[in-house]
């Protein structure tokens, strides 16, 4: 199997989610500043209340995460990171799933913005009373939450509360739909490592299982959009339907190839990202086993060695080492992953700030 | 059924309930100023270390509260909102029972006066060791809690835990028996939209589950104290036990009717309550399924034409929608719904502020 | 039985635990202030980037601590504790056990001391994803974590963390190993109330499951450490492999005697320290059951009249009161327990500015 994608509009990956809204603009040249490219616009306004996707991203605005990203790293790498920016702005973070990373890298970067901060997490809270995700959302900004920060295993779910929301939408990860920060995390990394910093034309892996993944989806598109040559690999039953949408194109000068060949995949990559293999999918009998995938498709050091020198390892965590990826490889010296989780605090605050600024400036 | 008392001395609730001290004294005109009436005592003293249900509070006492939450209401308006008044105070919210909207507002009250909160709940808690509750009481006190925030599933606890307290308790919802500060942020909802600014006379009906219903209570208090016409009204079976209550009166000129002829109620109402159905009703054989209580208790549209022209919605949430109440009701024009939840912010860090002037006042 | 042992070196309490290092220096007078002991060298460096057990500690390094937390406890007396000493210092508290004192004791210290506190709890953390217990530090300290706070079921889970930690490492209780926050506020309390100050041949009773507790263990370091006479008394299934380890001695001038007698322990006990009794040890059958084991071993009143007079009480919490300890000795005059919590905050204070002081001094 392998379909190869270089023209037409996109489609949105079909199962359950909301506004899928496609409207990805043409991107600039990766490697010309922002600064270049809009000389009577500058800073490059970002008009985004929400952030529930990369797909409505343009490439300027990306960059002007990444860039904001780079400042608010200058913070976080003081002895003593704090900024005033969002002094007294409250944020929510309501996860209802399990969370570590993601929960405290938001709570880390919300409170180096000095904004004030309340975790809410399903257990433990009156949800189990039965009350809806839009109450929910209606109660917690009365009590005071201007950006909400929201996990949740329903695709689609923060879609529905950015619609009837009066501040601002996180999301931070919705069943296999999407995971903007995560993808934005991942590009600001590899930017910071790639020679040039720019990805233009540079042939990036996403191995795994693509299908259950809101990490592959969300990175397609901020992937695309930075002009990567973008590669989905994986078992076949766990591509369904990417092939379908990859026949069709996903438009513009986007590179985008599926295929189930691992060598093909991997020969000459400058970046792979190794996908979470959740244990569930064995019982859905979607895998034969974990040894098996561990042999077809672990990312091991062997297999890496078909890939350019100094080819980039990511991993969006938490891994589970021996299956989708080998211990040698996650702590060897190619591995970004340490260094992914340290920028997604940066990337956050940069995300926090930005919305925020757009829903102050209806107030001001 | 229908039992009416407009004499006699108040009667505790009879299950369980320690300290009902029923000591409400007599109002003073809803409509004349605190100022008024006490022009030596100005501001009027707040004598209550802990906040354990309105049944104690006299009208002025009342009145005190909600002009204080106005005051604070303005703190909460500011783009960023932050009081001194507690820096440096440790307030614990100890909730025994799952909770979203009290336990953060609370939260969000006790951090824009600047104390310094704790969150402790029962899951992940030592309570699972088997320790008392009067022993994490004294062992949250220990470690400089002044202010215990405390929501328990049994009647009284609150109770129990205030005897022993060096500092102040909150009830924050005990059981069946109360919840003050929701009843508070009730009157002071109602005050702010009430023709006049006084309930003196309105009719306010509280409608639903009003056995098992702690917010019941505890407006019960707060409503006659301030003049209210109160009806209470339900299905027979979740109204027992309060027929007897009104029928041997709850003193002074206190106005309150029980009964569970919906029209008769809703009839001219200034206000309806919607209280929340608990689904566990059923189970114990009280109500004969959802759809019947629906049927004949639900508020909608068309029974809320019996009331008043521009009667005044109010539930404390969660809601059920379309069991208790229609959602066209919940949402439309005359619900207070949302600004319940948005003023209990203020109510909160009133009573936090006036119970902690109090323990304060001690050690000056 | 009875062992008794007054010589020879330590030996590391034999099960699964990592890293026993068992080097506690030869201890100075506890009467003689530290100042005059190192006239050069003050105040004494402070060595340890972690903090696992008291094993490692030099009696200089005990006093240090204790020291410290007598300046601490000034702070927090005051009307509003605050102290600059970590303002912006991540701190995480990562706890796999349920736990209400020491989780918020350790909150409420490091908000004192204005660090940045996250905290984190095994339930509704992706660790039920599978995650590594050094994927969590790695992680946690990739988000800033600059002092991890940690109780684990598991012995020696804190020493493998340290191991591979950038940052310092706090053990808030491993499995039945070690407690070490808890062992120096034990100390710091009976210091405070020792007549003299001193704890040098003062006889010292560890009562209860010696054999299960993490308590007693990092206890047995300082309170010989401090000179102490120690007896550890308890039934003999619960202080197997004690006595060896007595027989053979802990080396120096330390006494610490194993006896399950109770009326030789407490005969002329200058303090007693019961400690809890895990409701699970029934059920492994090491004890007949609760009533035989409180009419054997319970500290009551009437067993306590065999102390000294004026001898104290000591608990680490949660107490079964009427199991290992009767409720009128826990409520007593001579009972410490409240103090005790109310030290540990002070006694966390020192640890956490200590421990920082180090991880901080390698890139000033």
């Amino acid at each position: 199997m392998r379909t190869r994608s270089t023209s037409s509009t996109p489609r949105p990956w079909p199962p359950s989610v909301p506004e899928p809204g496609s409207t990805i603009a043409e991107r600039d040249d990766g490697a010309a500043s922002a600064a270049e490219q809009r000389p009577a616009e500058r800073p490059p306004a970002w008009p985004h209340r929400h952030l529930l996707d990369t797909d409505v991203l343009t490439w300027p605005q990306i960059e002007l995460v990444l860039d904001t990203a780079d400042v608010m790293g200058e913070i976080v790498a003081r002895r003593r990171p704090r900024s005033e920016v969002m002094r007294g702005i409250g944020v929510t973070n309501l996860f209802f799933e399990a969370s570590t990373r993601t929960r405290v890298s938001f709570e880390v970067a919300a409170k180096h913005l000095s904004a004030d901060v309340v975790n809410v997490s399903v257990s433990g809270s009156s949800v189990e009373k039965g009350e809806s995700l839009l109450d929910t959302m209606r109660t917690l900004e009365s009590l005071g939450t201007r950006v909400l920060v929201i996990r949740h295993a329903t695709s689609g779910a923060p879609y529905l509360v950015a619609r009837e929301s009066r501040g601002s939408v996180i999301n931070a990860g919705d069943g296999r739909h999407a995971h903007p920060t995560q993808a934005l995390l991942d590009l600001y990394t590899l930017r910071l490592h790639v020679p040039g910093g720019s990805l233009r034309g540079r042939k990036v892996v996403v191995l795994g299982d693509v299908l259950h993944s809101r990490v592959a989806r969300s990175n397609l598109w901020t992937l695309t959009a930075a002009g990567a040559d973008v590669w989905l690999c994986g078992p076949v039953t766990l591509l369904r339907g990417f092939e379908a949408w990859a026949a069709t194109g996903v438009g513009g000068e986007r590179r985008f190839t599926v295929t189930s060949d691992i060598a093909a995949a991997l020969r000459d990559a400058d970046a792979v990202m190794a996908l979470r293999l959740q244990q569930e999918r064995m019982a859905a009998g979607l895998l034969p086993s974990l040894h098996e995938y561990s042999a077809r498709f672990g990312l091991t050091a062997e297999r890496l060695r078909l890939a350019r020198e100094g080819c980039l390892v990511l991993h969006p965590g938490p891994m589970n080492e021996g299956v989708e990826i080998a211990p040698e490889v996650a702590a060897g010296p190619r591995s970004l992953v340490t260094e992914q989780v340290a920028n997604g605090v940066a990337i956050r605050m940069a995300v926090l700030s930005l919305v925020t600024s757009v829903s102050m400036r209806g107030e001001a």
